[in-house]
């Protein structure tokens, strides 16, 4: 029997993560050493929740504020595509706080391309879905604009196809600066009739 | 930019819906002509749930009855597949409400394997995520042997990557029997460093 889901050879690290708790404040959240990660998302963090209401990534599928499943709790994010994006944009670096991170990982090559279904384990139990690619929009583009004036290419432009992921929790635990993190992805093959 | 979903050119159609109030009763389900779905699953299936207990298809990932997110809570197949492995079984059908179906679907190629995070949208605004492809196993494959004990193949060889897929609701509505299906699928790509 084929298997559900393939573990893959490499491990990912847990680089930093970040909370907001007020979501009025903007994207810029703050660094913690661990965290819990509950079914409603990350403890702490304002994007959490069983449902949130839609936004305008979602308009060709609902209308605005309609109540949908919160299968983005969580953004994730390269430590070394951070590298490339900030490079590409000629400025020291981007910081996760600037972008809405939760999560930044390093040693998973294209992390947002790993595919949709996607777990990520954690030594804890704690297990986060990946449900899709995340893109580059203006917010976090304005805020790094203004940090950084002089930047040769717009964030939007550099970030595309290297904004990492979002996803949700299938297992609660603890998540800690440090972690490994084991990949597991479902299987690869095209759709042939898209 | 890219979208994050694309729409198939093509629809599918509700043919069949079915629940069952009880666990214990078996995988064999009775047919409703629509039913509403919500956050936890089908109003009336024993399958639904914001969590549920991991079990053996998850071994690997889990230990047995840790609590996790309810990715599985509807079973969807397709009219098409479930004919064909009747026909390469030599048996006249296979019942959907033998093999725990919720939905059977017309119209869509190759159902089973849609891609994870795929988008099914139905008329009244439900909408349902794909999180993986449904693997035969014995149970359902009991059931049949039990009905049709002539049967020139078992049901799990014959119905390999044709038994559906299962998946969560991501916005609540009613479902009918006739409804068209909108489908939206991600960005198809295979991750090249798996």
């Amino acid at each position: 029997m084929p298997e559900l889901l393939t573990k893959l050879s490499f491990e990912g690290k847990v680089e930093m993560l970040l909370a907001s708790p007020d979501r009025d404040a903007g994207l810029e959240k703050h660094q913690v050493a661990e965290a819990r990660f509950l079914f409603t998302g990350m403890e702490g963090d304002c994007h959490g929740g069983i449902t949130r209401k839609s936004d305008v990534r979602m308009v060709k599928q609902y209308k605005r504020n309609t109540e949908v499943r919160n299968s983005r709790q969580l953004s994730i994010l390269s430590a070394e595509e951070l590298a490339e994006v900030a490079k590409v944009m000629g400025i020291p670096a981007v910081k996760p706080d600037w972008v809405g991170a939760n999560m930044v990982l390093s040693g998973i090559p294209d992390l947002t391309l790993l595919p949709p279904s996607t777990r990520l384990q954690f030594p804890s139990g704690a297990m986060i879905v990946v449900d899709a690619e995340n893109h580059p929009c203006r917010y976090p583009a304005d805020i790094i604009a203004k940090h950084h004036p002089e930047q040769k290419k717009g964030f939007v432009a550099a970030a595309m196809h290297k904004r990492g992921v979002v996803g949700w929790v299938e297992a609660e635990g603890v998540i800690r600066t440090g972690d490994a993190v084991t990949i597991w992805i479902p299987p690869q093959r095209l759709y042939s009739h898209a």
